[in-house]
């Protein structure tokens, strides 16, 4: 009876996690590595998109020579490559944090779930701002817009144009990794509630 | 002595949430109120964003009329439009649901924190995101860009270019609102976790 009555009070104070969130643990290091490689990626991808056009003129006049590179944009893609720079250190540091708290999982672990729930999100929504910005500015240099005169460049700028649209892919990809993760970290601290 | 053990398991156990935790969801209502007030001005100073200039020309030529309006934009601008609503009627329905709780605060709060906490994490992606594209846009509008020749329409239509940024503005104060709101809700859950 005794017995009983010390199970059921270490059951309901015990700080030791089941082997569920060592799974949940596992699965998220697995989505932080993923979300690096995306990070990481996109951005690579992104400051080696450039491109040179030579038009072609009538003697006795050269070449034009036409330039088009991601710095070009001064502004958005610049932040586009800042926020997912940010979004790539945090997923490193972060993935770190998962990897010590699952070899020491008793260690600060709920102040840590709660971190890692708030930051999730906060990096979501900058990397999410980041993806806008530069879909919104490739879809204007793909189709242009009469209505203001902004002519589209990726019909020029193929080469150029593949490796912005490569990087948002991979950007993307990174943003539905971030849902994926902001679900698994705001899923652990609701199962911490529950035990 | 028992009364004691029996002190112990209740404070276990008890799904009663104390008083500081009916603040934090009083707090979240306010926010919440302030989400669906900021989103939806958004909204309607984005879509009454309408100006008519008349260029004058030598007769015996009409002059010519430009217009410039929100759906000119017809991809970004309306995906903002979008978004923004989505975020809208959200604040409205995670308010509905928070006030519900206040009155009921034993009726599965639990499912409703983590619900909110993953909810108000993916509505600051989609705000961010719609936002992160209009601001780019508006940029673009704002100062041109003249390595790929577009050319700044806001020294033509300046009271657009007013209704974007009011617009623009407000849909970043909902992006802070919408953090707050994560960074609340996150913590009411992992107050939870600790009780």
């Amino acid at each position: 009876m005794g017995s009983s009555e010390d199970d059921g009070i270490t059951a309901a104070t015990a700080p030791t996690p089941p082997a569920i969130t060592g799974g949940l643990s596992c699965i998220s290091l697995v989505l932080r590595s993923l979300l690096f490689a995306a990070t990481g990626a996109s951005i690579a991808v992104m400051v080696t998109g450039k491109q040179t056009k030579e038009i072609i003129s009538l003697p006795p006049f050269p070449p034009l020579v036409m330039v088009a590179k991601f710095d070009y944009s001064p502004s958005f893609i610049r932040y586009f490559v800042a926020a997912t720079s940010v979004a790539c250190v945090y997923s490193l540091v972060s993935a770190v944090g998962t990897a010590v708290w699952l070899r020491r999982p008793n260690s600060a672990s709920g102040t840590l779930s709660f971190l890692l729930a708030f930051f999730d999100a906060l990096i979501l929504g900058i990397v999410a701002s980041a993806t806008g910005a530069g879909v919104s500015i490739a879809y204007v240099g793909l189709r242009g817009n009469s209505h203001v005169g902004w002519i589209k460049i990726c019909n020029m700028f193929d080469k150029f144009c593949w490796h912005i649209g490569g990087s948002l892919v991979l950007s993307g990809a990174a943003t539905v990794i971030l849902v994926l993760l902001v679900m698994l970290s705001t899923f652990s601290l609701h199962r911490r509630s529950r035990r």
